[in-house]
């Protein structure tokens, strides 16, 4: 953080407005308040990000937070009631385009012996530290000229997606059929986001996916999570959702289900899909066959499907208001080599698009 | 920040903001940022603070912040420009008594390090973890009982002044010939504060205080500080005001004086006089003869007086109008053993109020 208000200041920020949360104290809360009261959110968490977007600023949010593991044991029922430090006004924020923003990763102590939990503290540590190096691109001569070349090759992938004007995508692998329609307009990028006053800037780094945003009233068939799923701390594990049209109906897990169910029943949005996202192999993160246990990595380590909001860039104006809307964002990672991507044209056409993690088109 | 937070929710809090400013980032951004742009503040700083008005909330600061000597060596006519963290927000929700507060000190290592240079780290560590469970009175057996005892004896204290209905007070020491006007209603009080709804607290803890807001028309004389006094992260030494007509009109130091002279600059107010408080031998910190390098405990050592802002209710209401209006409060040390202090009737008859430190009313 104060490497980052250096690098702010030098380059000629206004100010720099480091703020926090702190995990331990919103599991103190989680055991100790009166639940009735978990849903509670201080007006000015939200007027901050509002006042944010208001002075254009930008915004660099540093993972993990709060730190995998830290609500292990909490009942994921009360868990799922407190989505902080996440609050719906940030997804406003990222729909006006009026910030410039990125969410990076920073290897703490706690998320490297979660992450490498059978090695030494000490070696945990440095592993995780040499994987975020790693997947950063930092270990590249150039690291900003490294991204601005992944950048162009997913944008690529983006654009002959959207060539092949597809209706809906199926999913297929262990434990998955599922198909997710997409909107006429619904807009495959990848990358790189701009703001509304054309400020080019990477929104997740590392990033390795290529999304749009689906059709929340078409999604039909069972999915299985290929990898565990950190609901604001609570760990769930083996993931299974079942949809139908567009709806999840029914989940299950073997860990911490309840967590997922606490989110998903905050509106009626949040049982619907607001993303879809396609990883091919080439990506640094897949490779390390690491369960990072947050979502910046592993989210760019395999395919994915979020529940909840969609972001409103990835759909055409006409379509705005069929995206889904809601309080909630929560990615999970439905993808890996063993699950085959196909597209599905309006006229019944099959385009295969990832098989073996390797693009097809 | 955690044990408070968890004391907190176990006695029923709704919410535990936990929020912080960093002395580090404060200081790159005086050494790196436009010295046009030092004075800005987000609006949503203070706005939190009158949320948090609106919302009758419990607020505990912990001193020191920023932590003494974080700013040393940095030009002291920028940190003038940079008040961080205080707001002059805070002042507001003083003064509608909407929020009962308290300011507590907590002892980090830097602060250790500075308040005893002559000492190991490690020992000056466990010094001032000594030093304060002793001036915050917690090696009593029952620590509460302990402050409501010492509170009932400043507010007898205070009383007492009261009961003399004084014009003015004198103080007389090494360097120090300074006489300060009291308004009609000047009200002396101690230790508790009761909020608009009826909650008594303890403002800070240590305190040792008894005090009041004075005439900010009629201070004459000079006065040498008699503790050095840290703005905002830079350490005044050897401080020296003199004034005429209520106004500040020559201010000198032999360190870092362009820290306060940038801070009495800021409005038509800053250069007069907002509190004058009295501090006895009884109060624990004086005698432990340390400078804390830190308000909190240094003006609770000594008499003191206070550029800028009077607290609202240190006046009555038939003077508020009169009561000295600033965006600044900064306390500095005047009094001591050899500072006699003398109070003067309005026909000129001349009370002995602190002579050796001891109370001669």
């Amino acid at each position: 953080m104060r490497a980052i208000a250096r690098s702010a200041y030098e380059r000629g920020a206004l100010f720099v407005d480091p703020f926090f949360s702190d995990g331990a104290v919103k599991r103190t809360r989680l055991e100790r308040a009166d639940p009735e009261t978990l849903a509670f959110v201080p007006p000015w968490y939200g007027g901050r990000f509002l006042a944010l977007g208001e002075q254009r600023a930008a915004r660099i949010s540093i993972q993990p937070n709060p730190e995998p593991r830290v609500l292990d044991g909490v009942d994921p029922a009360l868990a799922g009631r407190d989505g902080l430090p996440y609050v719906p006004e940030i997804l406003q924020v990222i729909d006006d385009r009026s910030t410039n923003w990125t969410v990076v990763p920073f290897p703490t102590q706690a998320w490297a012996e979660a992450a490498h939990p059978d090695l030494e503290p000490s070696e945990a540590l440095a592993r995780l530290e040499a994987d975020l190096v790693h997947v950063c691109r930092l270990d590249e001569p150039d690291p900003n000229e490294a991204w601005q070349r992944r950048g162009d090759e997913l944008e690529a992938a983006a654009e002959r997606l959207n060539a092949r004007r597809l209706d809906a995508m199926h999913f297929e692998g262990p434990g998955t059929d599922l198909t997710i329609g997409l909107l006429p307009s619904s807009h495959w990028a990848g990358a790189r986001t701009t703001t509304a006053a054309g400020i080019a800037h990477f929104a997740n780094v590392p990033t390795e996916e290529v999304w749009t945003g689906p059709d929340p009233t078409r999604a039909d068939g069972v999915v299985r999570s290929t990898k565990p799923l950190d609901v604001e701390g609570a760990l769930v594990r083996g993931l299974v959702i079942r949809f139908e049209g567009g709806r999840a109906v029914q989940i299950d897990a073997d860990e911490n289900v309840d967590a997922l169910r606490g989110r998903v029943a905050v509106d009626g949005g949040a049982a619907r899909l607001g993303e879809l996202a396609l990883v091919d192999r080439e990506g640094r993160i897949g490779r390390l066959d690491t369960v990072f246990l947050n979502t910046l990595l592993d989210e760019n380590a395999a395919s994915h499907i979020a529940l909840g909001n969609a972001y409103a860039s990835s759909v055409g104006d006409r379509d705005r208001a069929r995206a889904n809307q809601s309080e909630i964002h929560v990615d999970f990672m439905i993808g890996g080599d063993d699950v085959a991507v196909t597209g599905i044209t309006s006229d019944g056409e099959r385009v295969p698009v990832l098989r073996d993690g390797a693009w097809q088109l």
